[in-house]
């Protein structure tokens, strides 16, 4: 997503360095080769320049105007660390990682959490935003329409960043709840998990006789997912409006029309457990979802015990988190679905 | 839809009597000789009795507790014609027909123009409800999960309306919100043409080369479509809260997934004007969102000339009307996009 990224600000007429993690040698030596980017199977233009992560002192200096954090969800401790140390100035941080952590015993959004840490800097007031919204990322390396949300806290640093894109193919707006998209952001690829179910249980049990599949069951278990997700936002902070907007229900969508967690809840419906389900079938994939689960899990069984959390609100995030922590298998606890 | 329902009912423990319109002499020919619904292909328990539109004097007696209307939105005025003769008692109507249609140069919801109608008959307030949320009939024939709502304006009503309904796989919920959740049954087909658009245009163009979809682009449309049912619900008076439920984005989903309107929205986004499409690849087919589109254009055009309703917030709606009623390329107006 960072290259992607990458190509469409270089696309809006910024000149872009692109920087590979330790992780990414092989990436970067194949850009440098061809600038064929091997994941997404594209070109990068010849604007976006590449480097090493070893370069990353020399290229950060005062003519830096925006960074963006394309690293995983693991990787933004590690990037803050590498970042913190050399920053001179508050430049604003736009995150395509998306996430909720774990932070004194409740659940926060990372780009919070970025902020926090980078503060140890003495880079005060970092204004750290996120990108939300449908956004596949090989479907933004091929230029194709793409519909997106930038939140920012603050309207007038958000005016600065969306000046930044400008692509006919990148349809952006606008969002003050930084929460709320980073909240739909993450909790996307949980709930896919649950809405792929439809497909596995369709595997398991076939066609009825009479040809039906199971969309019913699939529309019925996005609708909750949705419903809980709204749940979630309104208890970080965030608003209902980014919940049915692009970042909530839009991208939700698509999560659940392709990739890794679909795929995963489709395994967990066809009747696997899902430490067998990913051992056997997708020992080398990271499920963020399922990663999601492990990290929030137990806090959010806590928030549930104490009140926090109503619990009745959530009964398929309580399946889920049983399913992937538990290693029980996915029950769908339809008695308790649609109250709110 | 009819049908599935009467099984539905029967699966809850009523007596029930399918009722045929002149239209479905070989169904219930078919049904009557071995009880197989040849659309559903199922066979329907013997609990369901089957009857011709002549026996309808006969069966609409003191012990009926219940009414469904299970004819399509062209074949409501003709089923208030044949009941509102007959009827001795207001017995509660629930309406399977999804629908709006223009009263006194607005729009309005079906169930409001049945209860109406039947007042000519010495029936005054005939209680008619609806049932909304993601069904597909074929599925709902085979016993798969299905999430609906009943919704009636009469809370008491409504009680009674959902104890008519018990079977493990109907999962149901109620709502007072009988505008709400008719409206967004009846957009679901019309924005669906929307949705349907980008696997169209997929088709057009092909995958990248890079292997890329167009899912983004599907996501787009899908969530600015479920904007844009938010400013008809509102206009006519329902509640936000269906639109982000089963019977808005539920039914939406599920819509996008499989079916008539999301099939003609292909062809439109293919490339084809709809009377093309129509005649060329549908000829015998009722596209409902079509219809819609060719019930509601011009009072929608002059509620937006005349400020009723805010064009601005449904430039996809105007889109489709322009594609549907004047045989328009179909457009997606991006720079109209998530305004609100």
């Amino acid at each position: 997503m960072g290259s992607a990224f990458a190509q469409l600000l270089a696309d809006s007429g910024n000149e872009v360095c692109l920087v590979g993690t330790h992780l990414d040698r092989e990436i970067i030596d194949n850009l440098l080769a061809d600038g064929i980017h091997p994941g997404l199977k594209v070109k990068l233009p010849k604007k976006v320049r590449v480097y090493f992560i070893e370069d990353l002192e020399r290229i950060l200096d005062d003519r830096v105007r925006m960074i963006v954090f394309g690293v995983n969800s693991a990787g933004v401790h590690w990037a803050v660390e590498r970042i913190g140390p050399i920053l001179q100035a508050p430049v604003p941080i736009l995150m395509l990682t998306k996430g909720l952590a774990i932070q004194r015993n409740t659940i926060n959004i990372l780009p919070s959490i970025v902020a926090e840490e980078l503060g140890r800097y003495d880079l005060n007031a970092i204004p750290v935003g996120a990108v939300g919204g449908p956004c596949i990322a090989g479907e933004l390396a091929a230029r194709r329409d793409t519909s997106v949300v930038i939140a920012h806290s603050d309207v007038e640093l958000l005016d600065r960043l969306l000046k930044f894109v400008d692509a006919p193919y990148y349809h952006v707006r606008g969002s003050t709840d930084l929460i709320g998209v980073e909240a739909c952001a993450a909790l996307k690829n949980f709930y896919t998990l649950a809405v792929g179910y439809a497909a596995g249980e369709l595997k398991k049990n076939g066609a009825a006789s009479n040809g039906a599949l199971m969309h019913n069951l699939a529309a019925g278990l996005f609708t909750q997912a949705l419903a809980e997700i709204n749940c979630f936002v309104k208890f970080l902070g965030g608003r209902s409006a980014t919940v049915f907007g692009l970042p909530g229900a839009g991208d939700l969508y698509v999560t659940c029309q392709a990739g890794r967690n679909g795929r995963m809840g489709k395994l967990l419906g066809s009747g696997l457990l899902y430490r067998e389900a990913k051992s056997q079938h997708m020992p080398d994939d990271t499920i963020e979802g399922a990663e999601l689960a492990l990290c929030i899990g137990k806090t959010l069984k806590q928030l549930i015990e104490n009140k926090k959390i109503d619990g009745n609100a959530i009964p398929l995030a309580a399946s889920i988190v049983n399913a992937i922590c538990d290693n029980q298998p996915l029950q769908i606890p339809w008695h308790q679905f649609y109250r709110h």
